[in-house]
C-alpha cells in the first residue's frame, strides 16, 4: 500500500502554514479538510472581526467632531447592510488568498472528516491512507455552554455573526475575552444596544488589576457590563425575547453572542489509539519546541493543541510541524515572547510575562496614565494606561500590560525589548520623537527606572569622561 | 562682582532642558530669555501643528465613510474658527506647562536680548553679568527670503499661521519640508486650496527616490505639487492677489506659507568675541558629545547650533550641556540613532542612517508596499511603502525610509533595532501579531533576509537537534 510522507488533517492557519514547509521537500502528502475550506482567521476570526471594527470606529469617531470644530455629525447614519456586505466582500477576498495553497492540489486535496486509526495511518469517507508523519491541525470551534436553551438564530457566534444581512436590535454578548471585548464595542459603536457579560472580575485576559481597572471603566462608558458572575440564558414565557440573568441583574435582549472561548477539535480525531495518555480534557503530552506528540510520528498544531489560540502561534506550530515532519532530523525551536492585542479601542494588550506570573518581590513596575499625554489629548485619544514589569535586580524588561491608545504599536516594541533581553535603560536610550504616543511608553519606563539602583544621572549612555579639570 | 555658576541665554525647549539639569546643583544661575516665553515646539511648532493635522485628519476621514457604510457625510461642514479656537486652547495649555519651569525663578529669570561680551560675561539690557559656564540655547526663527517683496499679513510663518481666526481661502505654501508637507496636507484636508512648491525633487528629506515617489504621488493626490524649482513671489499689479511662479507654472494666491526652514537666532548673540574660528555661516565648532565650543566653557544647544532643529535633539543637548555646565568633570554622551518623522498621512520617516549616506555595494535592502496589506485594507489605510536597508555582509540593521501608515510607530521600532545593532533575524524573531500593520513591515524583512546569504530554514531560532534519526 502507499505510504504518503506527510499528511495533513485540517487546512487552516496552522494546516496551511505546514503545508509551506512539507511542500518544499516532498509531493508526497494530502491534506485532508473537514468542513468549509479557508481559515478560521480568515473566515470567521482575526479579519472579519478587524473589518466589523474599523467600520465601527469610523462612525464612533463622530463623536470627536464638535470639538475638533466639525458640524453636522448628527447628521451621519450607518447603513449595517452596507457594513456587512463590506465585511463579507472583504472577508471572501482574504479568504480566496488563504484558499490558493489547496485550491491547486487537484486529488491531493481531500474534502471530509479524518480519524486517525494508528499512529501511520487514517481514515476519511471510509478510504484508508498510510503515512509516515502525520500533522493533526483541525482547529477549533466556538464554546457553546451544554445548559443553554435551544435559541436558534437567536444564538450567535463568530460564525455567524458576520453572515447576518442586518445587525440585531438588542444583544447580549456573554464572555469578556480577547472576542467577546472586540465584537461588544464595536456593535454597540455600530448602534446595537449591547450588554457585556464576564464570569470573571478581569477582561481581555488582563491580570494586572491597575490596568483591568482603567480598561473596565472605559468599557462601562459605553456599555453596561457585568462582570464577576456566570450569566444564566432563559426563553421568556412569551417564546420571543431572551433573559440573560446573574444573581443582581437581569436583562431581555433579542439576540446572544457566545464569546465563552473555542474548544479543539479533536473530540474524534482518533487521540485514544494512540496508545497515549490524554489529560482529562482528552489532550495529549506535546512538545511545544517540535509539536510532536509524545515520541510518536505525529503533530499537533494550533488552535487543536490548546496553547494559543492566536493566528501567530498557529502559523509557528505548523511551521514547526512542517519542517520537522519533512526533515531527517527533528529540530526543537524557540517559541517567540508570548504576545496578546484585543483590538479594542484602546487597545489591549499583554506582552511577555503577565503580571500575575511574577512574584511582585522579584520586578519593579513603571507605569503611565495617557489621560495627560500631549499628543494623546492632541487626538482625543487620551484614556487608557500601561504598566511595565522590570527585573528588581537588573532592569531586564519582562512584561507588560496595557490598555492605551496605539498599544499595537507598544506591544511591538515591548516584545521586540524582551525577546532581545533588553533593559529599562537599553530602551530609554533609543529616539522618542516628539510629540507622539511613545512618549507616555518613556514616562513608564522612566517611572520604572528611577525605583531601581542602578538608576543614573542620564537616559543617554556617557562615551566617557574627558577627565579633564572643571572648564573654567 | 558676583559671578554664576551658569548663565542660560534661552529659554526654550533645549534651554529648559538644560535649565532642569543646572538647577539640580546650583541655584546660582540665570536664564535670560528674548521675546515670548514657551518654547518653539510648544508654541508655534510641534504642538500647535500636531492640533491643526488632528482637525484635518478627523474631517478628511468623511471620505472613508461611504465605504465602510455610513452615510451623510456631505452634510459635515467644517469650522475653521472652532480649529483655531481649540488650536490655541491647546496650544496655550501647552505653553502654560512650559512656563512653569521659569515662572518661579523670580529675579533669575530676565526678559532681554543677551549679548556674550567675553567667554565668562554677558550683557543684557545694559547690565553685564558674570558666569562661570554660559549656555546658549537661543533657538531659531523662520526663513523668508529678502527678494520676496513686503506681503504683510498675506505672508504666513508658522509664527502667524497659528493665530488665523480664519483660515485663508487659497494658499501657496514654499517649502516641502516637514513643516511645508504637514501645513500643506492639513490646510488641504481642512478646506484651503493649496499649492505646494518644492525646490527640490524630493520632499520631507526623503532620500531614497523609491519612497520619495509614493510620497509625491499619494501628495498630488491631495494638492497640486510643484517641484525641483525654486519659486518666485511677486505681488499682482491689481495689488490683491499674489503670484508664485516657477519656469512652467503661475499660480495666483491670497497667502503664502513661508515654510523654508528655520535659521539660528546667533547672528549678534557674540560669538565673534570669543575669540574662535566661525564657518562661512557664523557657526563656531562644536563637539556634538559635550555641546562644547572647542574649549571654552560656553555650550551651543538647541535649534541655535544647526545640528537638527528636532525637540528630542534639543533636548538632548539641553540635557548634556546642563550636565556638563554643573559637573567637575566634562562628560562625552553617545548621541541617539537618528530620526525623524513627519506626521504627514500616511506618516514620512527617516530613521538611522538614510539611503542617501550609504554605498549602495554594501547594502541589501528590503521593501513592502502597503497597498495590498491586509489589516490597511480593513482601515482603508492600504498607502505608502517602506524601505529597510541593512549591511550586506551581517545583516545588521542601518536605516529605513518610509512613507507608510503608522510609519511613525515602525520609526520607533527600527530605531530601537538600530540603537541595539540588531539584524534582520533578530527582528523576524519577535511576534508579530495578526492582523497589524507590523506585518508589512515584516514582508519588508524577510525581503531582505531573502538577499542575505545566511538565510535560512526559519525566522525563528533553532535550540538545537536532537540528532535523533527521522521518527518513523
Amino acid at each position: 500500500m502507499h505510504k504518503f510522507d506527510v499528511i495533513i488533517i485540517g487546512a487552516g492557519s496552522a494546516g496551511l502554514s505546514a503545508l509551506r514547509e512539507v511542500r518544499k521537500r516532498t509531493d508526497n502528502f494530502i491534506v485532508i479538510n473537514d468542513g468549509p475550506w479557508g481559515t478560521t482567521c480568515a473566515r470567521v476570526g482575526c479579519m472579519p472581526s478587524k473589518l466589523l471594527i474599523e467600520a465601527a470606529n469610523a462612525f464612533h469617531r463622530r463623536v470627536s467632531f464638535n470639538e475638533f470644530g466639525i458640524t453636522g455629525a448628527d447628521q451621519l447614519r450607518l447603513d449595517d447592510k452596507q457594513v456587512m456586505q463590506r465585511l463579507r466582500r472583504l472577508r471572501d477576498n482574504f479568504v480566496s488568498s488563504t484558499l490558493r495553497a489547496t485550491n491547486e492540489l487537484g486529488e491531493r486535496a481531500i474534502s471530509g472528516r479524518a480519524r486517525i486509526l494508528s499512529p501511520d495511518q487514517v481514515v476519511v469517507n471510509g478510504e484508508k491512507f498510510n503515512a509516515h508523519k502525520i500533522i493533526i491541525a483541525t482547529g477549533s470551534r466556538p464554546i457553546i455552554p451544554a445548559n443553554w436553551p435551544e435559541l436558534g438564530k437567536r444564538l450567535l457566534t463568530t460564525d455567524t455573526l458576520f453572515e447576518l444581512d442586518t445587525l440585531p436590535k438588542n444583544i447580549a454578548v456573554i464572555g469578556m475575552g480577547a472576542v467577546g471585548l472586540e465584537m461588544a464595542q464595536a456593535l454597540s459603536r455600530l448602534g446595537v444596544y449591547v450588554t457585556g457579560f464576564g464570569s470573571r472580575d478581569s477582561v481581555g485576559g488582563i491580570s494586572d488589576p491597575f490596568i483591568n481597572q482603567k480598561a473596565v471603566e472605559l468599557l462601562k462608558k459605553e456599555f453596561p457590563l457585568y462582570l464577576g458572575e456566570r450569566a444564566s440564558v432563559a426563553i421568556n414565557p412569551d417564546n420571543h425575547s431572551i433573559s440573560v440573568r446573574t444573581e443582581n441583574v437581569e436583562v431581555k435582549v433579542d439576540s446572544i453572542l457566545a464569546a465563552l472561548g473555542r474548544q479543539p477539535n479533536i473530540d474524534d480525531i482518533g487521540l485514544d489509539t494512540l496508545g497515549v495518555s490524554l489529560d482529562e480534557r482528552g489532550m495529549p503530552s506535546i512538545n511545544p519546541a517540535t509539536l510532536q506528540i509524545e515520541d510518536l510520528p505525529i503533530f499537533l498544531v494550533g488552535d487543536a493543541n490548546r496553547r494559543f489560540p492566536l493566528l501567530h502561534e498557529a502559523a509557528d506550530d505548523g511551521h514547526i510541524a512542517g519542517l520537522n515532519a519533512t526533515m531527517d532530523k527533528l529540530t526543537c525551536f524557540e517559541r517567540r515572547v508570548p504576545l496578546a492585542i484585543i483590538f479594542t479601542d484602546p487597545n489591549i494588550a499583554v506582552v511577555g510575562q503577565s503580571f500575575h506570573s511574577l512574584k511582585p518581590e522579584n520586578i519593579v513596575m513603571g507605569e503611565v496614565s495617557f489621560s495627560n499625554q500631549g499628543r494623546a489629548r492632541s487626538a482625543q485619544s487620551n484614556y487608557g494606561a500601561l504598566r511595565i514589569y522590570a527585573a528588581a535586580n537588573s532592569g531586564q524588561l519582562l512584561g507588560a500590560e496595557m490598555c492605551a491608545p496605539a498599544g499595537e504599536h507598544f506591544a511591538h516594541l515591548l516584545a521586540l525589548a524582551i525577546s532581545q533581553s533588553l533593559n529599562v535603560w537599553d530602551l530609554l536610550r533609543m529616539p522618542f520623537y516628539h510629540p507622539v504616543l511613545e512618549e507616555g511608553l518613556r514616562t513608564a519606563l522612566r517611572s520604572l527606572s528611577a525605583k531601581l539602583p542602578a538608576y543614573g544621572k542620564s537616559d543617554l549612555a556617557a562615551c566617557g569622561s574627558f577627565n579633564s579639570e572643571a572648564l573654567d
